[in-house]
């Protein structure tokens, strides 16, 4: 198969690209089929991706090393890994745990009703931590997946928010005391596996991490699909966690609305939604990595698994051409003035003014409606800017 | 038309149940038709209300009063208003103000892009705090319905987040000011009327309160239909609100998933849903009224109107018996045992305990992955019970 | 675990109460995890369902013998099968083929791009048209739940319809070459497992129909959770099918909105939809088998499992006497008039007539637009019936 | 406010763009707000329609003319529409009639469970085919917008079919018995005004066609965003509609998923979405108008309103370009035989084959499962035809 290749969206290191291990080594086991792809070596991804262009590798514990492996088991495995990285010169900006696979986690972990099952989650959680820290990863992403439930009954939520707090508490004590540089990222999803998950948006998830011993070592792993299977806007979403100072991380793939979590590749799914994804992490101040969390379509072979891996990046630097085309371009400089974004940087009071002044000053609310927005113009000219016909 | 009665479903003045003028109010004004029934004078609302068996009423400023009144033509409104709250004894436990219907909050209030308009905002907001005081209203609920965007430019909402937060900030300072004994609570939505608005969820508003001045006069009046068409659980929603200490005040009403806001009749909707809600305001430490924010369907009469605002009453009388017999039912309590509800309420680690204690304890996950947690059974119980068919 | 129990609500074989196998032999393995629960062999199936009061059960070949079967091994599967149903007595009503599980159908069978796996499938169909036979099913059900697409350009889709029709017209010539008292029927889904699925509703399904070469053969299997998934109403759907004369069988299970296929127990998901489910089932003039297609949540041990078959059949019949409660109850039956459902059955216009006496008949609409629908009354009486709490 | 350009993007009649009087005469209305624009004169909006290059207006008859006019009054709105006509040379492609605005219609017009009202919905709907007829239109579209029910009792599903196709047959013989040369048009939809729709997709409306006593008469004019509030995919939709021979109209806008009724200017929402549907609507086969169904946002004032309707049409000319510089494309020629694409045109049945044959031949699944269906390379070259980055 050849490939199409325009050498100005040919991803670098510097571009920051990661992916995760599970991303382009998903066999595609799904709840209706077996897999339909031979088991992929970690070393063998890491190299791929490293030729397509990656900088780094992420991964939960079990994608390298076996669930039950013991430290030598791990350490077999862990051998070629490690080699890899080296032979690439690869980074591991970020690993995670996995508390969703082994069926001890059908009721999740940090918020299992099953005190010894949580005790286990920790545990796990902290020996990833020990491996972050050995690897260098300064990012501990927590995916609670089956932290939730499919009955009214089966799941105090209040109770389960202070168990789920306990462990963040718990495993951010363990960092401090072990000196570790390594902060904790939370990734919400609204629902799948579980009926409802806790923490089911980026909003969830950044309130609760006021209410943490540490917060300021904890923050946001928001990935596209999860929010918009909750007809969430992900780009405001971002915004929003960025506001907050609490972007720490994100998950690029694609989906198409309300509907089961689909993790197409980067660019397919909601076209639009992914230009102003890119426009936010661009220009919002994010400064982590550019992290893809997508499955490949069960659909395809091993040739398709890079062909959609090297999509995801290459639509986001064509995208990332086209946001820095559209900020840049003068008649859309003067359409943001016309639907008056530029007022809103203003201050609705100015310094020192209270109700009082406000109540002084005359305004004809009649007078005022009569304005336009503009901003079918604005949007017309970043849809064109999408589409390429401009300039 | 006859009447279904049955006494033991009888609201009283002390189940505290209150409607916003603009639901009995509401003529049928949608997007693709005009009003089927004539307007409802406020005094007359109050009084059937209270005939009904409800204890309050709210309302927008512009339920009572023209969006353009001066003092007299305020006060020429209120007075029949205030007389039917005096002869009924109807309280107002809250007030609002209408910052989407005229014209030039076409693009929100408080944030929006044109400074003049969020000037006038702050004010009428601020006006209608002083009613909320004069009123002896506790609460003044702020649903930012227009504060949003159709496209991505339009609204920078980092900014906007920014101008959200000086609104609060300013109304804040005023009540401070003005030694008022009020709090506000924002009413968070996803979506419409605007393609995306602010703060859309539960969580959202959590986390954005804790940025303000005065976080302690903030919190959430959550709608049952607004979680649910961001296909989240109202009742989970309600349990982070009380995790949170936030939840201020609640909007019942009923919704069928994603889709438009349809303001069904409590009960209406989500009937499994609804039972978890009572369950989690009866028992999770809600104090504050059980407000109903719904519309009449334009198909009904005002035989209707008073059929449907009577309804909502009776299913959540209903439904409280209901949640009352699951939690007090001696199979029901036996069935959260075996599902280890009350082990969730064991913190994960003992006092003193920290990962090396974890890590000290053996523990077999495959011994443990044999144990079902028995959700089903503690489900269908509380289903029946919903049914009505036990006991 | 002891059970709720209520001899009214023992399901009895007059229920006519089928299970898939693929239902409680469901071992949990899904996207994000691995098998929870042991292998059930189906003659154990058989027999547990028989004692809880099942009368039939349903199968996918691959749910009894091996995808690679031959002709010895296939009948080593069969053999307990067979015996299991004689010692029982339960039927076979319908049986299906499986052509979404193997790799080979990963773009599905009767629509796969590659006319090999369209042969492929059409003959593993053929073969077990054959079982059916052989077994005394008379219906065999087509779910493609493969046949579909993720991306625009790799179905072209009126093709993918051909390619459909032909497979459906196919099988029906071999079914009347055979003299086989089989009919089909579609079971529609909107996505999962794919992006986009072809025939993806009851009513894509029931148009497709019309165009085969024997609609007589051919009709519906809709499943509740699959129309709800597309935000549609389950007993709509079946009235419409119902309508068109097509309703040959139904997957009753549990679903809430648009999200992934939860597959709940019936009853559990959309209460309110679950009892207009049973009404339009019981009253519509459905003839068929109750037929559960659910997946026992992945918390559940095997104690869980029959918890929640069990649950399925009770919450039907539960419903069934809610119903004809409903039906029953005088002033329901005044509540319709009211509602003026009975006029909905009186043709429009009367025999012979024309527009021309449409237009000289004198109607006021505004005088007519005063006339309320009732319905807010009618659907509370509804609700109560549901809650339990009339007579 | 200058406007962008590109002289390849100016639509001329050629393209054959219609627009419903409806869409830039939106004032703005909806559930939460009043009018934010004035009034705009149908002979105004036809003038500015032309100039912005559009061939086409269609209307609701009460668009032109008030709903209670007599005969005079109607005249006297009809004579500036008409001469608005010949002065610019705008066709009337297609015609509709409000049954959805006054309240006579709360229930809906052809299925109102009030005798009096589906009969003065069938005479209103004739009265408007007469003026069609008189127009020259050749086609009537109706949607069914209030056609449904909020509650399960109110509406008897399969009667209310029986109305509705008493409605079409009524219709269908009055233009027979005319001689007029016009056929029909239903338009689906899910929900909203409604909480369930009748003939809620293209699916049912296409199966319910089937049913009437003229089907030759009666095809679809599906509109984008009430699939893909069903979260369904549009293009496939048209797909199946131009299978059965039934594409009549279309309505082009934008939708985000399954919310409220967005109506956004066609290539706003999802932009993968509308390439799909160019590519559908230029190589499927259909040969109506491009016809745009969509609402101006209340942000807008008039230049907004005729900025959004300009790029309604250059979105249209935008992507008409790509889709056929995609299918142009040797790479793509060739990736879609990659993909096997064309395989699925060939029948999977030499002609005169039977089972039989298939069970004659030899196939290894094991073998064929190890090819991948190239799909994702295809889909990343679509995508990239969309960003303009090719050629």
């Amino acid at each position: 198969m050849t490939t199409p290749t325009n050498d100005s969206y040919a991803p670098t290191r510097e571009d920051r690209f990661s992916f995760g291990l599970w991303t382009v080594g998903w066999q595609g086991v799904d709840v209706f089929g077996g897999a339909v792809r031979p088991e992929l070596a970690p070393a063998e991804a890491i190299h791929r991706l490293s030729d397509l262009g990656a900088y780094g590798v992420t991964f939960h514990d079990n994608d390298v090393f076996p669930f039950d492996a013991d430290a030598a088991t791990k350490e077999k495995h862990l051998a070629p890994f490690r080699k890899a990285l080296e032979e690439t010169g690869l980074v591991v900006p970020m690993v995670t745990t996995n508390l969703f696979s082994h069926p001890v986690f059908r009721d999740g972990g940090f918020t299992n009703n099953d005190r010894d099952v949580r005790r286990f989650a920790i545990r796990k959680a902290a020996d990833q931590v020990d491996l972050a820290a050995e690897l260098g990863a300064s990012l501990f992403v927590a995916w609670g997946g089956r932290e939730g439930a499919e009955s009214g009954a089966a799941k105090d939520v209040k109770t389960a928010l202070d168990r789920y707090a306990e462990a963040f508490n718990t495993l951010g004590a363990y960092v401090l005391e072990q000196g570790y540089d390594i902060r904790f990222a939370i990734e919400p999803k609204p629902n799948e596996p579980r009926g409802d998950i806790l923490l089911p948006t980026i909003g969830h998830a950044l309130a609760f991490i006021n209410e943490l011993d540490h917060p300021e070592l904890v923050g946001l792993n928001p990935e596209t699909g999860h929010e918009e299977m909750a007809s969430l806007n992900y780009a405001h979403g971002l915004a929003q966690a960025l506001w907050h100072g609490k972007l720490f991380h994100i998950d690029l793939n694609g989906q198409t609305g309300p509907r089961y979590d689909q993790d197409l590749r980067f660019g397919a799914g909601n076209a639009r939604g992914a230009f102003w994804t890119v426009d936010i992490v661009e220009h919002g101040g994010y400064e982590g990595p550019r992290h893809f969390d997508y499955k490949p379509p069960r659909t395809e072979d091993l040739d398709g698994v890079w062909a959609s891996a090297r999509g995801c990046m290459r639509n986001y630097l064509i995208l990332r051409d086209k946001v820095r085309a559209f900020r840049a371009d003068p008649e859309v400089q003067q359409a943001l003035k016309d639907a008056r974004v530029d007022q809103l940087g203003v201050p609705s009071l100015a310094s020192g003014e209270t109700v009082a002044d406000l109540r002084a000053e005359s305004f004809d609310p009649d007078e005022a409606a009569q304005r336009g927005m503009a901003f079918e113009h604005l949007d017309q000219l970043a849809l064109e800017h999408l589409y390429g016909v401009r300039g």
